[in-house]
């Protein structure tokens, strides 16, 4: 079975095409600039040439009809025909808690997606383009939906509820609810089998650190805890956005500077976090700079490194123990550097990281600690297209 | 030298007044509902009967010069003359970035208090009020004031920072304070002292519970990080006030809710926390209703102790090893069950309870782990008001 797998955003679409049979990609693209008369789409079949195309691309619907065009383009194509498409699975960000796990879209399931707009006003409308985009196209294929909220659906009711009047919880479902689920469950499953132990008797800390990051605490491979949480601003200092703050603080600036509730949100969302500190909004660029001297990337380093130990610090205590700790995503993967200062002031955990382990670059899960580490450390490259594309097939094939 | 200790509210004073040749309480009392005409005055002498009088109390003046006629009253006063009072010592919240120590009142350090009604407004103008008080009646006694946030001023750039634009530090010292400083400073040298070790070398976590609530960790006798922020109202769950949050909630429920700045800010730090939940803002009424069965009641208390934990945890990461945890005040002296569900998921770094020690009460500091815990566990009574006396005596002998 092929099954197409779509990310939608709201002026942007992601698409990786699989085959089921042996899990590989068949072709993988983008869309971007939708609603422009210079959208672009970037079109990269599997062993052939990449393809890139500039032209008007107005909605969602006219985007997955170019990209379908290609995939059985017959030279950029990689499909005889449209019907070698089975399924079509879509990543939706918030899932409230109606969904604990991927669905089959039905009309009850997008009005269930259409109620939760309001707790992912940039998100969830997006996704709901991308599903409709596809009726619009391939009527007669099944569609799926799989949610980053899902995984954290086992947190407990002291765990998902903030200590504020329980009416705000019954009239609006304000609770955390966690993101970047479908890369915690993914990543926590692949270390227990790299490591060859059973998930159900293993504590984990997944770090889900790229742009957005996220942590996790996964027990008996339920997740118990994420830092993330009604929206994905609140835990880690990320790119852009803030984390964890004085709640006071909003209210207070808001006051001092005359922001509005969307301004404010605007500066935390999008103006704060590494961005804030430094300038530079990439842990990349931030890293760089930190090795040519300047003073605020190093800063903005130290608190990012930080408040990410604080977090794992945290969830070995919310477990009661921790038995592995998993570093995936842009950063997560690529940064020796923040996995190293982290890992150093994890001694007193018996971590011992492996210097030379660690300064390996890989595109495979690996252990960076050291066989004497009481706690084993390891890169697990994320992947969570592999978990839609999967998801969607198994709710096809029933 | 006898030295007067006063903390001031907003419209009630409370007092102490101490014999530093052997540190002794020659009397204590506060005054309630000053602005109205039926206050009333508590004064409890040393080895005396307590005296309770209701009375017009409109101003802060007024209240200092009823104390001051109790404390030379021929039947319940402990002194033959107001000048034997030699030094009077104040308590103040907020001390900015400027006081990093206990300092003797000048007109400079008032205008530097009032520089600070901006970050404590309902606490610093309440100081200034009793300083002034003080200055009127007794106008040739040296003063002193000390901070709630002085201890902490040794926490670093990236501890304290929030990561949003700097300019809102810049313009409007948005930062890490935290409080409760002269309590987390005094017992975490009483525990060093019960254990017969040097400060220096140890890492503590001490945590301050009372109707507000805070956890440090002192490293080498340093705070090195604190769970309040700019304002009481960050880090855990407390009686009325909500602690750590996604900071989005706020403007999304000042959005939902029609709240304005004010109104989302008395909710947080006034109608959250256990009270939220339980219905009940007082640790003992929870338990209490735990016991009965009170399903809300037991939510609670989970969030309460779950927060806190994970604080510990998170502090241990932060310091890279832990020796001690200290329980001070209302809640963490008293509240057995709270320690025990802490300590019992602490387990994996070696907490080890004494069931039978951590039972006992009493006003002395104590050990309440085994003698095998890799972490001494212990209860140190706070006594802030001590701490004041002994730095205004410090500072006015000089």
């Amino acid at each position: 079975m092929k099954v197409l797998v779509i990310n939608a955003g709201s002026s942007s679409l992601k698409y990786q095409l699989y085959d089921m049979k042996d899990e590989s990609v068949l072709a993988a693209g983008r869309v971007e600039r939708i609603g422009m008369d210079t959208a672009i789409l970037t079109h990269e079949p599997t062993g052939k040439a990449e393809v890139r195309e500039v032209s008007e691309i107005l909605d969602h619907t006219t985007a997955i009809r170019k990209v379908l065009g290609l995939l059985v383009h017959k030279e950029h194509g990689v499909l005889d025909s449209i019907a070698d498409i089975e399924a079509v699975g879509h990543r939706v960000v918030h899932g409230g808690e109606s969904f604990r796990e991927s669905a089959i879209v039905t009309p009850e399931v997008k009005q269930e997606i259409k109620r939760l707009f309001d707790l992912a006003p940039l998100h969830n409308p997006a996704h709901m383009m991308g599903i409709q985009a596809v009726e619009s196209n391939l009527p007669d294929v099944p569609q799926a939906v799989v949610f980053d909220t899902a995984f954290h659906q086992t947190m407990d009711r002291n765990v998902y509820l903030y200590p504020i009047p329980l009416a705000l919880y019954r009239r609006h479902k304000i609770r955390k609810y966690g993101f970047h689920g479908t890369s915690h469950m993914y990543v926590s499953r692949q270390a227990a089998a790299f490591l060859g132990r059973p998930i159900e008797e293993m504590k984990i800390v997944t770090c889900h650190i790229g742009n957005g990051a996220s942590v996790t605490a996964v027990k008996g491979g339920r997740s118990v805890d994420t830092s993330m949480g009604m929206t994905p601003l609140e835990g880690l200092m990320m790119g852009t956005r803030s984390g964890d703050l004085d709640p006071a603080v909003v209210p207070f600036a808001m006051g001092k500077e005359d922001l509005t509730i969307g301004e404010v949100s605007s500066m935390l969302n999008k103006h704060s976090g590494l961005l804030a500190i430094s300038g530079m909004g990439d842990m990349r660029e931030v890293q760089d700079a930190m090795e040519n001297g300047d003073a605020n990337a190093k800063l903005a380093f130290e608190m990012y490194e930080y408040r990410l130990r604080k977090y794992i610090g945290a969830y070995a205590a919310a477990m009661n123990g921790l038995d592995a700790i998993v570093f995936t995503a842009g950063v997560g993967e690529n940064s020796w550097l923040l996995r190293a200062r982290t890992c150093l002031n994890l001694s007193y955990l018996g971590v011992e990281l492996d210097p030379e382990a660690n300064l390996v670059r890989s595109k495979e899960a690996r252990r960076i600690s050291t066989a004497n580490s009481k706690i084993d450390v390891l890169v697990v490259p994320t992947n969570e297209e592999l978990v839609i594309a999967r998801d969607t097939y198994e709710l096809v094939k029933k």
